[in-house]
């Protein structure tokens, strides 16, 4: 692993004639939602593939890091990965909202910057988090919401699918994770984080949760960033990511400030999860939920792991 | 008026039958937005209409804070005058986006169970700061956006308006204030912050600013509510008012934090303003702009003042 590590980081700085130099393990951790999710409530099929396309994402999103390339490429190449996914409650697999169709919300943040972009209640985007980065790179604004978002995105050449592509059978009878996410460093210590979501089950039309909200569901500055799944208005309520943010600014640990936060939302009634990576490349994936699709690839052990349950370590 | 203050609190505890004591001087600040506001390009007859529309807006919250009333209710009575005024560019006045029609966003958040409720990109909802309470008090969720909310709205009696009432001659020809907002305390010590916006010239079709996203252009704790204006995609970047609210959480004074967060978003490229109050009656009015439409009544001093420009006290 590591063999492969320093030769990639080689090839790039050759190929690309920069003279930046690796100063970092990159590291990735993705999510595929928190939720009440249990070995007894999952199908083993179910398990399956949403261990295999965690594993995928994160591999996805690692090659690029691997690569000398950008955490926000490997944002957005980890969260296709699972919205492209029927598995998650994400793009494909989104759950219907009370009149019966799929809107969607999706965010991206970039920490060096502090630059973001977001789409909310969109209904025809194949991947939102795409838009969400459109949004960011070639507009002055942060968030678009409707269908104009959607033609936005298509007058920009993104994909845009028929409605039924997005409802799956399996979405629709299964109580399941919420939403996904990515959070990347990459080797010069960029950090980027994105969130992408169906949003609740039976929502009313319109609503929007705290996925596409910068500081709500997805937050990034030089020192961390930020991923949040849940019921999104709990989220919302406490300005969750960036909660997170000005507490490592702070001073307090990542650890402590992730869970200072889950603890605050708890205590409101509320539940959910968090993954984030603080600019000395530590990592936390912390919920208080019965479990949480997470995985980790990098850092400075170069770990692999995809986890759901409770327990597993 | 102090006397007058008295014999409203008596009659509401009369009336009311409740036993809660009073305990603070109630006050409420609010503001018509923040820009390129000078004397030199300024007619007289706005100069008279904003200050009078904003000292209408002072006295119907204040009424309420001195009749015993709750904070959510003075600030919304505020906002909706605001609203009301074709001199603003929230509600009627709003201005127009790249397509020739106005969208319209607007929150609220109440400190003591930092519940909250907003509406984004609304086409012909009299009072959005009335939708937004709506939300929070009749829904689940936090966030409706597009014509959803307006079918929302209007399903559950708020007044819709053809579009064109919301287009004046005046909004479409002069640069202005972006944003009105109130935050008021009551004498319970209960704090509420509301915002509304007409959001940008020519923005995009579907673009929401800072106004409608708790934590960004409102929050409002058991400790500080606060109110921002100015170019809203800053804002959103950094968190603007929740992170007013973190500095005053942090032991940060009210001054310190609004001017800390302020100077970021300058720093940024940013610019607008900033109105909060705290538990301890502490409030503050400031922006890095040449004015801010704005106003204060009640408080320790019983002081009633609006304010246009940069020099004023």
């Amino acid at each position: 692993m590591r063999g492969i590590f320093f030769r990639f980081i080689f090839t790039w700085a050759v190929v690309s004639g920069q003279s930046n130099t690796a100063r970092v393990a990159p590291i990735i951790v993705v999510h595929g939602g928190a939720g009440n999710i249990t070995k007894d409530n999952l199908t083993e099929e179910a398990e399956r593939e949403r261990r295999n396309a965690l594993l995928q994402s994160l591999r996805a999103g690692y090659a690029i890091l691997e690569g000398g390339g950008n955490a926000i490429d490997a944002v957005v190449a980890a969260i296709t990965i699972l919205e492209d996914s029927p598995w998650f409650n994400a793009g494909r697999g989104s759950v219907l909202n009370e009149s019966g169709y799929v809107q969607m919300d999706a965010s991206i943040m970039y920490g060096p910057t502090m630059e973001g972009g977001a789409v909310a209640a969109v209904e025809r985007i194949k991947n939102p988090i795409k838009a969400a980065l459109m949004v960011m790179q070639k507009t002055k604004h942060v968030l678009l919401v409707g269908p104009h978002a959607d033609s936005f995105a298509q007058k920009n050449g993104l994909e845009l699918m028929p409605r039924e592509y997005f409802i799956v059978e399996q979405s629709q009878k299964e109580k399941k994770g919420e939403t996904v996410g990515a959070v990347a460093m990459d080797i010069y210590g960029n950090i980027c984080a994105g969130t992408s979501t169906g949003g609740l089950r039976n929502k009313m039309e319109g609503r929007v949760g705290d996925t596409p909200l910068l500081g709500a569901g997805t937050y990034a500055t030089k020192s961390v960033g930020i991923s949040c799944t849940g019921i999104g208005e709990y989220f919302i309520r406490v300005s969750a990511a960036a909660r997170v943010a000005f507490l490592v600014e702070s001073g307090k640990r990542l650890e402590e400030a992730v869970g200072t936060v889950l603890h605050m939302i708890k205590q409101m009634g509320g539940r959910g999860g968090i993954i984030a990576v603080d600019s000395s490349g530590n990592y936390v994936m912390m919920f208080n939920s019965k479990g949480m699709y997470r995985g980790v690839k990098g850092g400075k052990a170069s770990i692999e792991k995809v986890m759901i349950f409770d327990n597993e370590e």
